[in-house]
């Protein structure tokens, strides 16, 4: 059992997943060892969508936080990787719901075989990783996680009810994030403490912690759909506008430009169409009243709002570790 | 807390619906009072199914594996209230999954608000249903109910691998009906063992008492898809063969008839079109080689076998209504 990383220098995201590359290792091959349907077809379509290039980065924040709170079990790499699982499980009913092509680069599953595979695969994934956590015996693991995934189910909900709804406001959109992407980062991070033993204070500091992160993270994603890192990424850009999908650039946008471009972005979400020529029109809107600045600006917020909440712990290369995790889920593209 | 039937005399379902009239309504208080979302949307759709006239089978059955064991509390109404959210979570999905217009003759969420809403209010459902659950801290209730949602779920994949393919045997369509079916009703009986503290030996035989009878009651369902009584019962007939579904009477017709007949149900399966001449053509086939009725022969063979499963339990108000529920699986069109 490794106890942390060897070096205590800790500067960017490679350090990090040099330091615990061993530990994530453990991750996967737990995540290998559940995928024991007896039925092939499950582990078939589990393991495609397992192997697609995630960065795993709810089972390291999980790992990252039990270490922080000096558990030196393996524990965080089985609970990681089932955590991975309930992550997994939303991506597969998240893409039946947006009619997603498209994941990290590849066909989406729903694509490879169909919706139904994905949602009865994603129902599957989600039971047995509860079916595994429950043998862990741990009540307030189990309260935490069934819990997150109540909430994100909810923000799923609230996100379909705001489509393509002008009426949203900045706070409606952060009360989706919070509950579609950041229950379950917040939750990672309270289970490494609940199993790292720490007291309710410091339980409740890195629940705050991945909160924030969470929040900051889906900003970050929500604004790579309008500027061209988002498109070296490989994603479609304006996609969530096509679909209806209101978030912080175009929130910020919305509010600050004249009427007519108002009408404009109006009807293309009613209507959802969207011509390359009216998405072009759009950036350079968010360019000239400086949405996107606004967005990253809200997302950095939420990341230094995080660090401070991990200001009850002293400095150790776990805390080092998570401050470079919560930068790093603003600045993918870089 | 009301002990048991005010009657002992319990012959036909009405006495037992009579007897367990109270509990059952604390079911549906209970069921009222856990839909509590904070989304609006989430309620209205949870509602609009959950009131669509289920007949609470996997709540009633669970109550009376309790009270058989002995337990007196208010527990199994609470318990088989999150039982039956997770059964309506499996119908959201299932609807999806299968394309469906009408469930119980009205329409399915899926046609009244959407897919993607389905599937969503679906997660939300079960994962709440989970969330409340864990607050029993109870291991073993924790334990059957996850492996019954892996296990209906691995079923649901099961069955839609063996779609059209008539390469099926009856032990495919036994191994999938045990899984998505008769799960989730074993397990319902266990949990009423389970709060009634019965030994191993009392809960497997509550849970094969399940089992045989959640066998029994998809055996008998997927035949009233070929007979008149199901079409007085809302069924659009032969709907499972448009879907490519092969039960237990098209598997013994296919055993049993001619070849051009054969080739005729190959052919219908695999193009997913069936005309109305060819619904009465496979109908009048199924009574000539007796495929009905061995499919019902079959499915009473399961309820026998379930009220053997009972032996070991003393003659009690609980155990005859059990006797009387299996009966009632199979011979719901009287």
């Amino acid at each position: 059992m490794q106890n942390g990383p060897v070096t205590p220098t800790l500067h960017t995201m490679t350090d990090v997943w040099e330091a615990y590359g061993k530990e994530l290792e453990g991750v996967e091959d737990h995540i290998r060892k559940n995928l024991d349907s007896s039925v092939t077809l499950v582990n078939t379509v589990a393991a495609y969508i397992l192997s697609s290039g995630g960065k795993r980065i709810r089972p390291l924040l999980l790992l990252l936080s039990a270490r922080l709170c000096g558990d030196t079990s393996s524990d965080p790499q089985s609970l990681g990787s089932l955590v991975e699982f309930i992550h997994t499980a939303t991506l597969l009913h998240d893409d039946v719901v947006d009619d997603a092509d498209l994941r990290r680069g590849r066909q989406t599953a729903r694509k490879v075989w169909s919706n139904q595979i994905s949602i009865l695969v994603g129902d599957y994934l989600y039971s047995h990783a509860m079916r595994q956590i429950v043998t862990f015996k741990n009540q307030a693991v189990n309260e935490t996680l069934a819990e997150a995934c109540s909430r994100m189910a909810e923000g799923e909900v609230l996100q379909l009810y705001h489509h393509g709804s002008i009426a949203m406001t900045e706070a409606d959109y952060i009360r989706i994030v919070e509950h579609k992407t950041a229950s379950l980062i917040a939750t990672s991070c309270r289970i490494g403490a609940i199993i790292g033993r720490a007291s309710e204070e410091r339980q409740a500091a890195l629940f705050r912690f991945g909160e924030y992160i969470g929040i900051a993270f889906q900003m970050a994603d929500d604004t790579l759909d309008y500027t061209a890192n988002g498109a070296q990424l490989g994603k479609t850009l304006g996609q969530d506008l096509r679909e209806g999908k209101i978030t912080i650039p175009l929130l910020h946008l919305l509010q600050q430009c004249p009427e007519p471009d108002r009408q404009m972005i109006k009807d293309r979400l009613e209507t959802r169409t969207l011509s390359e020529t009216d998405l072009q029109r759009i950036i350079a809107l968010m360019q000239d009243y400086g949405s996107i600045a606004y967005a990253m600006d809200r997302a950095r917020a939420y990341v230094a709002a995080a660090t401070r909440s991990l200001a009850l712990f002293d400095d150790s290369p776990a805390k080092r570790a998570l401050v470079i995790v919560a930068d790093y889920m603003v600045n993918r593209d870089r």
